[in-house]
């Protein structure tokens, strides 16, 4: 803008700042849900077993959660340790209402790790459900000052029956709205900051991408704990579908509900997909389900699978720190004429920046963008709306990860002539198990602390069923021994179990002139003969 | 949050400021050009007659019209005046990139109508289509200082290919966007201001409603005009379908397009609809058809022929002041069990806001909410991310439009106990005639500057095609004369066509004891025995 055009200047100077409040909403996706109980109150948001919410009840019982908890949370966040049931669903609103952030935990750590996590995010609440009593009484033994609990069942449903409704709306759009820990490169997991802006802006991508519609009904595969369910939560009620809660991933019980209630969404790993394609129960269904899997592309013969059985897949890609699929592999009409093999190639991409996501990077050493040549590698950055706003508490972390405002994924892919991302390797030592991240820093620093172990490096290995899996290669101690089942055995009392080695290979390890130790020898051994490797 | 809790905030405070910008990207629509050059570049964007140009020359067009613009703007608003083709597609983008806002001119208005926009706006370019030559330079002549004319053609090409890339992002997403004049119930247009934020989620919120995807073709029935098309310019490219233009409404053309380029979506008023439903091309479609319409509930009878025909029709409503369709009628999946009567009668209803819209709400005289008993009427009311800013230059009509900040739509309705909102009548002193706006009194102070007459009142009265459109009755002066034509013509000479009364009474006025004017005594006498009536 040059000068003396004041009046119709672009920044809007001209309107008084008081009815500036008519055309402003702080962007929040517990609106969504304000929105699904005004506009479709009366029908069924949430199927959990027997029970059934309607998007009134549902809104009702959120609104008293948030105030129950705002009595007891003395403005310090609020975990939760719950299946996939309404608890979880229920929690992604309540809590922020209640003006603090969410924790949800991943259930399948081990109690040391739900005790770091409960001590690093300063949680005043934990909400659990029962079938985590003992992992939750193990990890709140570990805690000087552990949380107070609120088990699901009399006692939750006291601080719904009392609580006042109650739904703090921050002022800040960008205010925190949710901690997800993710194991990163590092061996404690790192709390990856949501705000309110880029979980509202991704649910919306989200509905737009997987046609969302009030004629929808999303089954809940995907972990609630998982980036906030990838802001399904949100996404399913702003498009006032109905939930359908699934507490385990089991295949009949998928099957089960999957015909029950039509359903017409559901998303997971490829490793879910399988077991669901794969399963004695599995045939083809009457209306279409959209699919959207991401943590490892699809293999050509689950898409084939699935694509018989009437479920049309959509691939993505994201990490904890952009609110889940920050990109999608854009489906192009033109593709539809191409034969199976290459379909499948081409939706084993990872693709394009979702709608609302900025243009998605491959960035080479120099920091320049790397040619659109389907060859040249280089490492995929992301930045935008949703992006999170950092690591709790480590901002040195949070600077490593984006050395130049773009946040770098720690994977390695290229771009291809089209303006489609694929993945080629990873940088960080991440191994992804069924759609979960293991460190392997964290696995290598359990063993080493094993008496009997000198060193000790951890890959990750092929396996059918998860994709891939761990594998310990160690060198023990002049004279120490220890056998398989120790080792592993000495990781389950300290990590997940699914973090676990599947194998254990005492040997010494391969090293460069340095003395540094060479993974991609024992990688490139153990993944030889294998088709499609992303490692 | 209560003290002591800095660390974990909801308020992201503690992420050093630096950092913020990772996270954060201004919202503006012209994002999603950027986002579907980068990932679908290679791919159809619009189909312009014989014209063809890919996301990729797309993008690049529109950047060198921005900076050619800019060069010529001095930092005043661009007007255009063109029918649907990719002139006004580009304007959406290139203008808001060269810094200014963008004034897209309704093209059946009278050049009197013209003249004042571009003086109201102070707008400093015209890039107009060689079809309005003379309605442009009639406009011009009548202004002191006239804008700069870009004629679409040699000029405007030469503007492209002059310019250097240019893409202004405003710092401020609620930075002007656009001026969007409108006939509300005073004489003169107002201007309403758009802003970044505001067109960039109603985009994503039509996406989301209407299922766009990079599959979909949008056919561009709707005048781009029109409240920026619906914000469909925006939603159409950011979901990366393709553009179809289209000029002027032709049955034929609307059909050869529909089937040579394999048309999934189009939007239009009911008269639109019942131009393509009743033409004798009509046919079945092979691809569903996802119609969006507006400007008036569509009749039991077009809903019939367009589901016969393949066509899926949602009813939309909104004014220019809210972005277009603030308000959808969502379609629940229980209806489909209705019988085909009831399913028309629910279509009919206006219905929730969209899903990036407040909670809308229906106002009785006390300011108070009506009860949802859909008997008790008030007067709708918006607020929220997809409001204006206000009208340009008119902080007292803009007051008088949000008494307390909840903008009056002027029209009235009731809350049905599902949450959904019907109209009932219009307190503003409008007639829809075809999808446009007629203010009662712009026509009426028009009839009244002829020297014959005394006094006058204009209503709506039905009409088979228009929907409604203007009638007048008129008192004459002692001894004056005037034929029917004469006012007619009269009315042509200084206001658009369609405004110009399609019927004039000379008769006396009904009155009030205190001898005010009853229109609404008219009105019964024209609309009596008419099955639908929305006055």
């Amino acid at each position: 803008m040059t000068d003396g055009a004041v009046a119709v200047s672009p920044h809007p100077a001209g309107v008084p700042t008081d009815l500036m409040s008519l055309s402003y909403e702080p962007l929040t996706p517990t609106s969504f849900l304000d929105r699904a109980a005004a506009t479709h109150g009366d029908r069924v948001a949430v199927v959990d077993g027997e029970q059934r919410f309607t998007y009134t009840e549902l809104h009702e019982r959120c609104r008293k959660l948030a105030g129950g908890l705002a009595a007891i949370h003395a403005g310090r966040p609020v975990a939760v340790l719950v299946p996939n049931t309404h608890v979880g669903l229920e929690a992604t609103y309540a809590v922020p209402w209640s003006g603090v952030p969410l924790v949800a935990v991943n259930t399948r750590l081990a109690a040391g790790e739900v005790a770091y996590i409960l001590e690093h995010s300063n949680a005043s609440v934990l909400v659990h459900d029962p079938v985590f009593d003992d992992l939750v009484a193990d990890a709140l033994g570990r805690l000087e000052a552990p949380p107070q609990t609120v088990r699901v069942g009399d006692d939750y449903e006291r601080l719904i029956t009392w609580g006042e409704p109650t739904a703090v709306i921050p002022d800040d759009e960008r205010a925190l709205l949710s901690i997800n820990y993710t194991s990163g490169t590092t061996g404690s997991p790192k709390g990856v900051m949501y705000h309110h802006r880029g979980a509202y802006l991704q649910a919306l991508a989200m509905v737009g991408h997987t046609g969302l519609s009030p004629s929808s009904v999303h089954l809940w595969t995907l972990p609630m704990f998982h980036c906030n369910g990838w802001c399904f939560p949100w996404a399913v009620t702003a498009a006032a579908a109905t939930h359908v809660c699934l507490p385990k991933v089991e295949p009949a019980r998928i099957w089960e509900l999957v015909r029950d209630h039509g359903v017409t969404h559901l998303n997971g790993a490829p490793t879910v997909l399988s077991m669901i394609a794969y399963a004695p129960e599995a045939g083809p269904v009457t209306t279409k389900v959209r699919v959207a899997t991401g943590g490892a592309p699809p293999s050509p013969a689950i898409l084939r699978r699935m694509a018989e059985l009437g479920f049309e897949v959509t691939h993505l890609y994201g990490l904890t720190e952009t609110f889940g699929p920050a990109m999608i592999c854009d489906w192009r009409p033109e593709w539809n004429d191409l034969d199976g093999g290459t379909q499948a190639r081409m939706k084993a991409r990872q693709g394009v920046g979702n709608m609302i996501a900025q243009a998605v990077r491959v960035i080479i050493d120099d920091g320049a963008d790397a040619p659109a040549d389907g060859l040249t590698t280089g490492q995929i950055a992301l930045r935008g709306n949703n992006v999170m706003l950092g690591y709790l508490h480590d901002e040195q972390a949070t600077r490593d990860a984006a050395p130049d405002g773009w946040f770098r994924t720690g994977d390695i892919g290229v771009m291809h002539p089209d303006g489609y991302v694929e993945l080629r390797d990873r940088s960080k030592d991440v191994i992804i198990s069924g759609g979960e991240n293991i460190a392997s820093v964290e696995v290598e620093q359990a063993i080493a602390d094993h008496p009997a172990v000198l060193e000790v490096a951890v890959i990750a290995i092929p396996d059918e069923r998860w994709g891939e899996v761990p594998a310990a290669y160690v060198t023990l101690r002049d004279g120490a021994t220890a056998s398989e089942e120790e080792i592993v055995e000495h990781v389950r009392s300290r990590l997940a179990r699914f973090k676990a080695p599947k194998r254990v290979v005492f040997t010494d390890l391969p090293r460069t002139s340095t003395g540094k130790i060479q993974k991609f020898v024992l990688r490139d051994a153990a993944w030889a003969g294998q088709e499609r490797r992303i490692r």
